[in-house]
């Protein structure tokens, strides 16, 4: 604890990192400033950086930064995103490391013209394309994954945008939901397996939106449409939005964690109250790990709407018995080491009252790293609780992700050495119990079919291992 | 809406403004990096600016900022920092304008030495101080009428600080919880009538913290020893903590909207949790107003806390049905004007399903000029609800404070121009209960006495409203 | 005269503006150091960005920034430039634009590792095969000309980087003096006519450097070992310096403003001091043009050799009547309208005294719009002289320069449209004389032979000017 | 040589360092933008930092900032200086050390309104009247000595402006040339002895002006009216120019560094060029201390006038031997160690062809510490000149100057401990020559009599060295 700093990522406790928010506006007078808005609805979703491609006429125009979107832009800069059509993104860097040259939307001109891509997810192949391409004479302007399908695109010999699209993508494996930008048309599409979300929503007076998450749509005055399903790109022009299924189907591999932790409760995934699925795991929990006990109380905010959910299945008092401190999320310099146990408290707070003398249930969403985990159940003791009872809407996490969320190796997942008793007694606390992969499932809507490699290990697509050595790039 | 900022403070929609936090350090080797913690705790009571002042040796060490404390202070910037003394200071601007000149701490040269001084609340009679003391040939460096109060020691004819102090703030009226820092000792005071908290806390190893909030001591490892009473004023020199009651003693007057809204709810005022004060107010209007309804929703996060009481009080069960976005508190762009009602949804966005078809009721601390709570019926309607009943866990405000808070004038205040129903008709709530002030008033721990004039219009101390005019300063 | 800006450029009033230094070092501990020194030596050939990219074991390290050499790298920064081996860039924005994504060095990987490039001059033929290239799928990083060379190398089939840059050179027509920096070698080039200067330089203790200029290397305190030669190819390696002549050769076409304006006058080039041959063209332009007259003045510092090469000559006193403000150099605001020729003045202020009453014969390198010029005569007519005399050290310029060079438009060129005579009533001159094309060559090294299209309109290497349009790239 | 860091300041090699410059502006519709052409114009009166103080009606308005003058105001900042009054300041630090808080003008509010001051010059009874005020209790803002004088404005109790000014000045001792801007009069002050320069200008429609040198006066098209006396007080008002001499007269002092170094050669001081008296100095130097040698080069730019009057007095021939190169001014980076001899060679770069072989006198205007003159003659000898002359146009400078110019201690001044032998034997020249101070005197226009204080020991003030401990300050 020698005087380094917190990211804000670092912040948000060992959870899953979520890598990416997209956003696509297709004609609306305030399409950069929509893209903004946005942008700053899905902040969750990535915090190192974040850029916006408008296009004006022909002409192509584009902001990005690193850091938080409103640190990122001010008026002057939403001033030089003119036009009626936009794309923009929220990093998180999964794969490429930061730098602002891995800000995306990434642009690349072409014998077609000029194209603007933002990619949520990961590519599993994307090393062995990168080797080929820098073989044939690519030159990279980035080192993140998703510039491997620009390239594709440059290099496809197709007549139109769409078809080059498609192309490219048949040679991808991995998740993508993607969102281009041409002269022409707004294009979005949802890998064959439907890892990531991506939902189009109408403005009023005509216009069209494609985002990540519907929380956006709510901000910015949009009306949901639909998800876009897996495997389709749709191409949005003057004559309206049309559709296509162009890759191989495979079977629906959606990402469970959507629900479990990275969506914002106000989002709408699946014609579902993120909200509501929520609750609805905390109900389960309560049902397959009841507790003996006084009082339940959520980590904040993570584990609020289960911790709901399981007071109201059990019967026991929801109380808030530890407080979030609402400026933490900005770098935080840690001062030296004297002071111990600092990284949570910065963010939470035991109110003594709330928990002294009771057996008191802490519930959160899930449990990567265990370290904060072992530190809140310290703290709710240090406050005065009789019993901790540790209880968690999801299963055990022993598997990393390949396909866009930045999970650690397997070696820092406690679940991955260790078994549940284990696990408990690493936590100091009395009783320790996970949401079920079968609970789970039941507790969450019935779409196409979920990824749930983190909790089982069965990856839905295969991963390339081995890396070849990459020349440097700047 | 023509493309203008919110400032953080905007964001934190119509509540009164809290002024200022305060913070001393006597003895610790990490002093300034303390200091610096403390005001982050306290980052809600004033995010305008901060400022630190340490002693090493008999050197002064100072750094000041604008904008919230991690965004000043970063690593090299506490380097700066050295010595085992420290006062530091959260600005929000009462009186006397923005700008880095009237960060505080302030401090100044005699002939007794150096003394820094961090003031936490509003003086009535600084004006005519002022005007005497520049008629006088004082130059003041700031337009902060704390400043007074460093002339009136400077020109002081007593031989040491302690006796000074005494001198300067026996000429004083209205509000001050002040510290100051000199090179031998460190002094804490609260004004007689004790409108603004002040705590005493200690470290394990020897030393002391002054603050404004106990939720800084849980973070800095302290522990609480004591308020310090209306009043008093403490001493902490070599020799320990010595205290008197200089000043001619007032009835109690302390602010109870520290208990309403002011206060991190994580923090203990007179021995009493600020959390379980705001849940049992939330009883009492229970009692009071009580509502026909399906759901009790709190204002996130301000009437988290009432809405709990509320809803236990009730049995109509408690959900989350707005959502607060967290990455709010920073400088936000709002784009041009054909988006509606922009302001609240940045800060809060509707559950649906939790709404849709029910009777609900929205939980709030206080009502000030009415424009959020009237954006927050309206919200909640055009989700879905059936019946909309607002609850509010204070009385009508209907007078502004002049003891260091800032509230709109008495025009804007929607309180002091209608009554209740046209209050309840003006956010096209279905109907609308304020807690009573004798309600507040027994739902509140008995100190020894309130100062409610924002509620009733009894000010314990008398205002001078006609002020002379000041020559211009930077 | 409305509020705007000048930048530094527009304040070396109006001459033929440089486009690019270069430099390289191999195998010296302080390579980023004295690359950083190198560049700050040759400021005046461009300063609109400067970019250093080092290598340290197998990793390249850039920096790169927009501005002046001192601005952009601070001690910090150069911190973050390690190893024995570096290149550099000086850029003024011929072709390409402003912005940081143009400045270089260019870096790519490919099969064969990294290559790092700086280019001074201007390829002819840049835009046709940047149309090739995109169609064929290569997307571009930069808007610079320059960046074909890269892609080009990038696609070649030959096993080695010195055969894939002859390969790609062989390609390319025009103006160029390169520096690449691979794992294996620095490797500098001229092209076959020679039109851009490029030395070779050695310090004591082993370890070699390539620059523009040799006032760089009394700088750094490296020895000056010879020019490199037009169409050569040297590459410095572990084994030591070898060289080819791998390109047709040409007629030599030395741009010979080099020493007429552009070089410093502490410099060398072909063996001869800047400051001799300029003084010589002074003494060439008082025998073709003499004047009748009491003082000699020059516009400093461009005119100061050719006019104490005038002076010597002609017996008139020297004297310097217009003294410069040193501070400028800097972005400058320029208040409004009411305060006339402002421009001028801020750089240049008449010595009364010295001028008063007198004839004056007031001198200087070259003409190219004539604003500048004009005002001058009116200043130093205004601080009384009796009699102005204007004296050119090199030909009307009647072309614009192709080759690396940024020149105005034909239509702005005060010499394409008027004769003598037209333009020394433009400059209400008393007289004016050019020194003839014959004069300059005769006063002027015996080189291999020189470009003087600026002057003759005769092109060593044809010009494309249709020009396709390009994708817009970011 | 490690990695430290060149102000501009230490980049003009070792010469006296002058204060400050002053400039105010009455009645013109640009006020602000003229101040700021003029602070532009007296840049190399100090460059620590700049500001500006404007007055709009009866509201002032002020921009400070530390650096170069072009540096600080931007377009942005040059409107925030509305109003028709403006005074102004150039800040070099000779008492108070660095920081924003040290930069003038300073403003002060009073009984009788605001009023704000520009100083240039030095105080030698600062420190105790400093004490004196802070044991009646007055609150200083900065630690530069001019704040006493507005503390003693602010104290006195005369009833107008004027004749409180008169009343402070009348208390200290030493240099100072003032303005002072308030509601109703620009005032203009030199001191009894008249140390400094102070002009008056007026604009062709009506409008003043006061500056420290007339090079402004050419810049912003004033006319220059004439100098401001020594002891003279000029107050100018909606009536016009009024004049009085209210202190006690003293001997003339004016500083004849003014002459030798500090004006810029284009001002004109006591109605004589600078640029003419300069080369006068040269001429008499010629006399005094004649050389046989082949060529006569300057210092640039601080020798160059002496040089060219060295030149012609004595017919050997002026050359540039040593060139400037003129991007220097900006802080720099030195490199590591292993470059020698980096601090002159950035500057300076000899050019070989007029040296070699040569007998050469090097011409500068004077020696401080006389490191810099010796790296100078050893770049000439290792440039191959035969014999190395230096002559310096003024005496030997002996002891430190109080009034306003910051020199190095005694023990830093070459002269004081060293006869002219061994400097020279120290310079390793083949002689040495410097102007006798009758012979500068003789040289210098008969005006009413000059400081030659650092040359002669002899100070028309006296100095009270003996400085009581202050309290520190923010």
């Amino acid at each position: 604890m020698n005087g380094c700093t917190f990211t804000p990522e670092e912040l948000r406790h060992d959870k899953p990192r979520e890598e990416c928010g997209v956003v696509g506006i297709y004609n609306h007078t305030e399409a950069g400033n929509l893209a903004y808005l946005t942008l700053y609805a899905q902040q969750h979703r990535g915090q190192e950086g974040a850029g916006i491609v408008t296009l004006n006429g022909s002409e192509f125009h584009a902001v990005k930064g690193q850091g938080l979107v409103p640190d990122i832009f001010n008026h002057a800069r939403l001033q030089e995103l003119p036009g009626n059509y936009a794309i923009g993104h929220n990093r998180y860097s999964t794969a490429g490391g930061a730098g602002l040259k891995n800000v995306q939307p990434l642009v690349a001109g072409s014998a077609l013209g000029t194209i603007a891509m933002a990619h949520n997810g990961n590519l599993t192949n994307a090393d062995l394309l990168r080797t080929r391409l820098i073989d044939e004479g690519a030159i990279f302007q980035s080192t993140i994954d998703s510039e491997v399908i620009l390239h594709l695109i440059a290099r496809s010999r197709e007549r139109s945008f769409p078809r080059r699209i498609i192309d490219a993508l048949a040679q991808v494996k991995g998740g993508f939901s993607l969102i281009f930008l041409t002269e022409n048309s707004l294009v979005g599409v949802r890998d064959p397996h439907g890892f990531r979300p991506l939902s189009l929503g109408r403005f009023v007076d005509g216009g069209y939106v494609l985002a990540s998450e519907t929380c956006a749509f709510d901000l910015i005055g949009a009306r949901f449409v639909r998800d876009i399903r897996p495997g389709e790109m749709v191409e949005i022009t003057r004559e309206g939005v049309s559709t296509c299924m162009p890759f191989q189907l495979h079977e629906g591999a959606f990402c469970i964690f959507e629900y479990v932790y990275f969506s914002r409760v106000d989002s709408v995934i699946g014609g579902h109250s993120v909200w509501m699925v929520r609750k609805n795991q905390g109900r389960f929990l309560a049902k397959e790990s009841p507790a003996e006990a006084d009082v339940v109380i959520p980590v904040p905010d993570s584990g609020v709407a289960t911790a709901m959910g399981f007071a109201e299945e059990s019967g026991i008092p929801y109380e808030m018995g530890l407080i979030r401190n609402h400026y933490v999320g900005r770098t935080f310099i840690e001062p030296q080491s004297s002071i111990r146990h600092f990284g949570v408290k910065i963010k939470l707070n035991p109110v003594r009252e709330v928990i002294e003398g009771k057996r008191v249930v802490v519930v959160d969403d899930s449990i990567v790293r265990g370290t904060t985990s072992r530190k809140i159940v310290e703290m709710v003791r240090k406050a005065g609780a009789a019993e901790v009872h540790m209880r968690i809407g999801s299963p055990k996490i022993i598997s990393p992700c390949f396909y866009g969320i930045d999970t650690p190796t397997r070696e820092e997942l406690i679940g991955s050495s260790k078994n549940a008793e284990e696990i408990r007694a690493y936590l100091s606390a009395d009783s320790l119990g996970y949401l079920s992969e079968e609970g789970l499932l039941a507790a969450s809507p019935k779409l196409g079919g979920y990824c749930t490699a983190c909790f089982s290990g069965r990856y839905p697509v295969s991963v390339a291992f081995d890396q070849p050595r990459q020349p440097q790039l700047f």
